[in-house]
């Protein structure tokens, strides 16, 4: 292992040249030998977990970790199984590299095409969770970008051991490239990582608020991910309260600390809603009638709750305070859904279901990137396509462009 | 017209909310209208742009602006057509909103859909070119964005003519929301603009390689465009010389200022290049062997000019010294020609033609908003798609993620 960041990002720039071109069946080949190597190596790799947990556990007595943090960090027969399915359902996806998303004849004999290539080197910043480096690695391998990973400090040696164990299989793989997964350990090395704009194309991080709003504030490489999930529904006039009901509990307590879960319902003030708040008291959740803000994301069974007097105050109200993540309204009309999922500004925007839907799996994508919150490149939750760019060809014979300029040939443009 | 920066941003937030849901009759209806008052009003805006034009004469004379920028200024009865005919082209151009990109049933009667909108407040700095204005309006009209808009110091009052002209069309546009167009004047008002992350969500700078690099230097916002445009081209071993020489003076001279136009060009050791050199010399070209560095864009009738030992020298010098813009090869094998594509990774990459068929107009996108060297988002020559993302939206009857989780329902995901 290298310690100098600059040689690490270089070499990662270079192998990010020599995976672009390697074909689906060596990129397939190298998830299915991770996969047997860690499930081959699993022991080794739980001794390490432990040595990780044994140095834990005294952090979370002293307080300076959570149990939460704690849980997340260990790894058992369970999540080892499920990180080796990941790697496999990975392979089975269709290759996002090398699709040709347009095919034009500009001119006889003069043919565009805008074909999907990989976008290079991704940065991913993750806290103690393990299981990030494998499924991270073989997201990567499969849109055939490059890849350096920095993890959480508490689970240094799971990571060094699951690296280990991925790299031998990557070296047994043949005519797989070298350099392409790339670990480095240091805060110094997250520094140099998220300046590096010569050589990283695109910053992950894999973590809570604090450590995506760091990273958002501290790099001018484009960040996919998302800091906020301030989720809203909307309870509309013409709701059916029975499915408010079901819709608001599923979204708050099916899984609090998710960020596809609601924190704040705006509801009609033509609704009775007294039936309602007794019923989300009845699931445990706690109503906030006054909050000190309307951007707060609970994380917990509690919502701020607030009585609108139209629609329209309910739209502005989302499109100002929302983090952009996943909105719903509970109405039976649908001329009013329609205007809400129109003019509502997020990544996703449903009527009558719980935005916990919000998920690159229930939407079918396969394996999930993230949640994007940005306005561009990649919105909501992303699947390979959104590790992918595209590059555009024109195959010709010699054709200049003064023959256009000067009127002696002309573009037809047909689409083939 | 506001002169609190933050008040114009905040304000041009919301119209592009408002602009978001409206009509495409609407957004063409306003794009004839500015056309139609253009027209009508060209007269005042001449006048007005001769009141910059006798300010800049005597810059042109003082030395501190050049003839071309002075000539950029100028507008004509030509360049007032140009203006007036873009409009109308982008008029006619299909509406970018609104297109359904995936459509999924997840499970009965859930539907997921990927539906293509705005992506709010773009930030758009320009120099000299007062014909940008009404462009880059007419663009942030048809795909239903608002722009904030600061121009040349040395166009001011033509900026100024021109903005209110259009403003008065848009004004009289039954249902078109105010302050979608937005125009800025100080050096403080840029620097104000590149730090509002929270309300501008993309910025495009029209304009030379220093303007594009202090933004891109200077923005956490992401930005459109390209710095440099050091474009190669590599004739291979198995060229037709006839074509290498074609195609390298077309790429050289048509227009050499062009950021398309060939920088570096790499000659494959085994061609004999007497007959190929003298016919770029002959053509006006400077060749220059042994330049400072080979990431000069000369901008004039001058290119580096290097012997490689194979093609791999070639894709290697290519991938690490361009700007990521064009690249062409020149040869009769196409199992060359494919590695070529395939490895080089800048946003075009061509077989046997002119690097100078690099936009949009030529790939027939019927508009360009610029064209980029990013790796995420848009590549190469952008049209209107560029200025567009996506939202999720779905459509169901209260269901709720615990029946999925619990097993109760399953997804099926059914592409409709």
């Amino acid at each position: 292992m290298e310690d100098n960041f600059s040689d690490i990002a270089l070499n990662a720039k270079i192998a990010s040249k020599q995976i672009a071109t390697i074909s689906t069946k060596v990129k397939n080949q190298a998830l299915l030998n991770i996969a047997n190597n860690l499930d081959k190596n699993k022991d080794k790799i739980f001794e390490a977990n432990k040595v990780d947990l044994d140095s834990a556990i005294t952090l979370v007595e002293k307080g300076e970790i959570t149990q939460s943090t704690f849980n997340r960090l260990k790894l058992d027969e369970n999540k080892m199984r499920d990180m080796i399915q990941g790697i496999k359902d990975i392979a089975a996806l269709d290759d996002p590299i090398g699709k040709v998303l347009l095919k034009r004849e500009l001119d006889e004999g003069l043919v565009l095409t805008k074909i999907s290539c990989p976008i290079g080197v991704l940065g991913v910043i993750f806290e103690a969770r393990p299981d990030v480096i494998s499924q991270i690695s073989a997201l990567a391998i499969k849109s055939s970008n490059a890849v350096i990973l920095k993890g959480g400090k508490e689970s240094v040696n799971t990571n060094i051991a699951i690296m280990s164990v991925i790299q031998n299989a990557l070296d047994n793989t043949e005519d797989f490239p070298e350099n392409v997964l790339n670990q480095v350990f240091t805060r110094d090395d997250v520094a140099k990582m998220l300046k590096q704009d010569e050589y990283i194309d695109l910053i992950i991080p894999r973590g809570g608020n604090k450590l995506v709003k760091f990273i958002k504030e501290n790099t001018k490489i484009p960040v996919l991910g998302h800091a906020d999930g301030i989720c809203h529904i909307y309870v509309d006039e013409y709701a059916d309260i029975e499915k408010a009901k079901s819709i608001i509990i599923d979204a708050k307590t099916q899984y609090p600390s998710a960020c596809n879960s609601v924190e704040t319902v705006l509801v009609h003030k033509n609704i009775n809603d007294d039936e309602l708040i007794k019923a989300l008291e009845n699931a445990g959740i706690e109503i906030v009638y006054a909050p000190d803000s309307w951007h707060k994301e609970y994380g917990e069974k509690k919502l701020s709750y607030k009585t609108v007097e139209s629609i329209d105050e309910a739209i502005k109200h989302i499109n100002k305070f929302s983090s952009g993540h996943t909105e719903s309204i509970v109405t039976e009309n649908h001329e009013r859904a329609k205007l809400f999922m129109n003019a509502v500004d997020s990544a996703g925007v449903y009527h009558n279901v719980s935005t916990r839907f919000a998920d690159g799996f229930r939407y079918g994508f396969g394996a999930e990137v993230g949640i994007s919150t940005n306005k561009i490149h990649a919105r909501g939750p992303v699947g390979l396509e959104g590790l992918t760019i595209y590059k555009y060809t024109i195959e010709g014979n010699g054709q200049i462009v003064k023959d256009y300029a000067e009127g002696v040939k002309s573009f037809h443009h047909k689409d083939i």
